[in-house]
């Protein structure tokens, strides 16, 4: 490639990467709001403000383009939480709590509510089911992970690996229970309960009362 | 009524209440398989092998038959789970894992499975919305409620109630991770690590190491 042809390249994939993220946030929106029945490439397209075609160009598929979103923007908000994880407080003067706060915030939101979309759609639709367990391996190892780290959980002893996955699993079951309604205000009083039952059990592995 | 129209009349209620009971088992059976889109009143009546206008009959609507078939459905497992309870062991000797164990077991069944195609339709259709909610209402209420009393758990100590709810959410995020592979072998050792915390949550009310 000359000189030239990557000067004229450059913004032309800076595009490219613009459209492609535009598409992605759309269509997690889309899934979200009108679930996996009415949305379709020629909806998300259109709430990007991109071609039908250039939405084609980029994702050949409607699973493509719908297993690619959940992906980008789980992606996203996780590293979103990464960075903000500094202002957590420190162990001992409710961490915890707020570790359980920020996961069940996860799990919570339009991505969780477009991710059950999708789950829920590929329970039915061969297409889509391989790809999105995948997508779920993906996810639920990268959370748990970051879950691990923030609470200065030490898996090497027994009990604290299946401990942490009960807390993703409870904060799993808080979303699907708000699906429908506001259920807020239950939650909030599940989490400072779960919080202090948690830090118990991380100080001491299994439960040695 | 005479005697004799009486007589007539009460096999023909035990019949009508048969293809009632027909009807609720075969819808919850095609959501569970076929989700939501698929489950149309015609399919349901002919896996009942009820015609379609008898299934009119009993549910005039889409909606009343499957949400009626999840509340029948619900109320006849838990009935069935109260009648199972005698068999529980005694509290102290493995108890709390065998609740847990059956509360979990009610979430990841074909029963939950027809509940969550059915709240996700909610979640975009309108006309299911407010008897979904309603549903849920009242399914999580007796489910709480027989949780309570299996684990002997006393309400009125600060936190017991919370700690029963987070029980019942992560049986129902532990219903989500089921639904797409087979979580049996994961779902196994949190359930006894949290039947291990709950029992020294609920000895203790909140926990106090």
């Amino acid at each position: 490639m000359t000189a030239h042809a990557a000067a004229l390249r450059a913004p032309q994939q800076d595009r490219s990467r613009a459209t492609r993220r535009r598409l992605l946030e759309a269509a997690v929106e889309c899934l979200a709001e009108v679930g996996w029945n009415g949305s379709t490439v020629a909806v998300v397209a259109e709430r990007a403000g991109v071609t039908r075609g250039a939405a084609q160009h980029h994702f050949p598929t409607r699973e493509d383009l719908f297993t690619a979103a959940v992906e980008y923007v789980a992606d996203e908000r996780l590293a979103a939480v990464r960075a903000s994880a500094e202002q957590l407080p420190p162990a001992g003067s409710g961490r915890t709590e707020a570790v359980v706060s920020m996961i069940v915030r996860l799990y919570t939101g339009p991505l969780f509510r477009a991710g059950l979309h999708l789950w829920v759609a590929a329970a039915t639709e061969e297409a889509l089911r391989e790809r999105i367990v995948a997508l779920e391996n993906h996810v639920g190892r990268e959370s748990h992970r970051a879950a691990v780290e923030f609470l200065g959980a030490d898996e090497s002893v027994p009990g604290v690996r299946e401990t942490v996955q009960a807390t993703m699993d409870m904060a799993r079951g808080l979303g699907l229970a708000n699906l429908l309604t506001d259920d807020g205000p239950r939650r909030a009083g599940i989490v400072r309960q779960w919080a202090g039952l948690l830090e118990t059990a991380l100080a001491g592995g299994r439960p040695s009362c």
